[in-house]
């Protein structure tokens, strides 16, 4: 996938600039991440340790009923390793007491509650530990709206918005984020045997390539074919990302002049 | 106050015109509005009634332990009156399984929370009544940042966005909303003895005239003295809106490039 190869230092370089100096530019000096175990939430500390020092950090765990323990484990030893601040909150009853008011069995319902539930006690806690929020969405779950609206792609600054995720997993090569992170296999974590690829039902070497022609280079379909792709994997793609265009966008605000 | 004095008529048109062509082109024909017994919401739920038909109206109604009684007999009165669906969801059950957990006492980190979890019901009630979530911040709230980022200012369409609350107020008055409800005195209810006024430390009547002239017109600091304002004023409006301009922006991503 030569496409998509990074020169990881540089960008490492980057994006510990654009961490410093958009929270020194709010007028802060700290920052709070919302640490699942997963890759991308791992890449974030790392990087805002550069850039701020582990004791401006704060990790915050918020694990629900079905959070893998493995999960909770390695959150627990990422934030070890970097001598970073912890909290640890669970949110099953908050959850639990909105499904049970109001019966609520859908999986995707939930999983929606549960993402909206932690971006409102990550903001809180910002607030406690006197932070700035800093998301952990990549460009491929931002391109394909693979996220929950005013969930988990709410934040303040984002540095890995720009990289897919095939460029994260570079990244935390470079940053020697531990191997069973990176290999792990991606999931939002917000039910049992949920996978990003089994959900999107799309690779994510696939569409990272998919996404770079598309997207980035502009390639016509019939280019993009050329490539490799087929016409089903093109259509699926391209209606994720046209459907779910929404949640990357402001309110829509009605004009009276 | 002429500076504010907008056609009742005309806006009411348009802003019809603006919910449906909106909810239209998501490919959705209802809506749903947070319904608390105040002016925002009520004139948005009689607009959306215009535009979409009330059987295609969902107001919910969401209080909290410290909602006056009087608010949800109004927002339940103005339901009926307009023969909208209404679900009615106490959310105190949610707010306080946090607020013990964490223990929070302060009184604008609850009011945040509360503002939050309102969203995330208003979004997961979204799915079911297959509707768009309309927003309720008038212009006034908007530009001083009054309102909790990603709590109440989170929505898919603000038909008030461009009024200031002044001119909510004349819209009202020509859509007929009960007197009762025009009269109130404005607030986010989101504790005992809470009102806009109090808190913000500006009245509507005069800040309201002071946006209009710094943000609308444009004018000098020099210029809005001479309309009357003192330099306390104009300072502490214009710091609020500085202070606060981070509410309406989209989260900043880096670019790698």
């Amino acid at each position: 996938m030569k496409e998509l190869k990074i020169n990881p230092g540089r960008v490492k370089k980057k994006l510990i600039d654009f961490i410093r100096s958009n929270i020194h530019k709010k007028g802060f000096e700290r920052a709070i991440v919302g640490l699942s175990g997963g890759l991308d939430s791992t890449t974030v500390v790392y990087l805002a340790c550069e850039a701020l020092g582990s004791n401006n950090v704060l990790g915050l765990i918020m694990p629900y009923r079905v959070t893998p323990r493995s999960d909770i484990i390695d959150a627990k030893d990422i934030s070890r390793k970097l001598a970073i601040n912890v909290r640890y909150i669970n949110i099953t009853d908050m959850a639990e007491a909105y499904f049970k008011k109001v019966n609520l069995k859908d999986k995707i319902r939930r999983g929606n509650k549960i993402a909206r539930e932690r971006m409102s006690i990550l903001y809180d806690q910002s607030k406690e530990f006197n932070g700035i929020v800093i998301g952990t969405s990549n460009r491929t779950e931002i391109l394909l709206g693979y996220g929950t609206i005013y969930g988990d792609t709410a934040c303040a600054i984002n540095p890995l918005g720009g990289l897919y995720k095939t460029q994260v997993i570079q990244l935390a090569r470079f940053l020697r984020v531990p191997k069973s992170i990176i290999n792990k296999i991606p999931s939002a974590g917000l039910w049992r045997g949920q996978t990003d690829e089994g959900e999107l039902g799309l690779k994510y070497k696939d569409v990272d390539r998919f996404l770079y022609y598309f997207i980035d280079e502009k390639y016509t379909i019939g280019q993009i074919m050329k490539k490799g792709f087929s016409k089903d994997f093109i259509y699926k793609a391209i209606d994720k990302v046209k459907k779910n265009r929404f949640k990357c966008q402001l309110p829509k605000i009605a004009r009276i002049k």
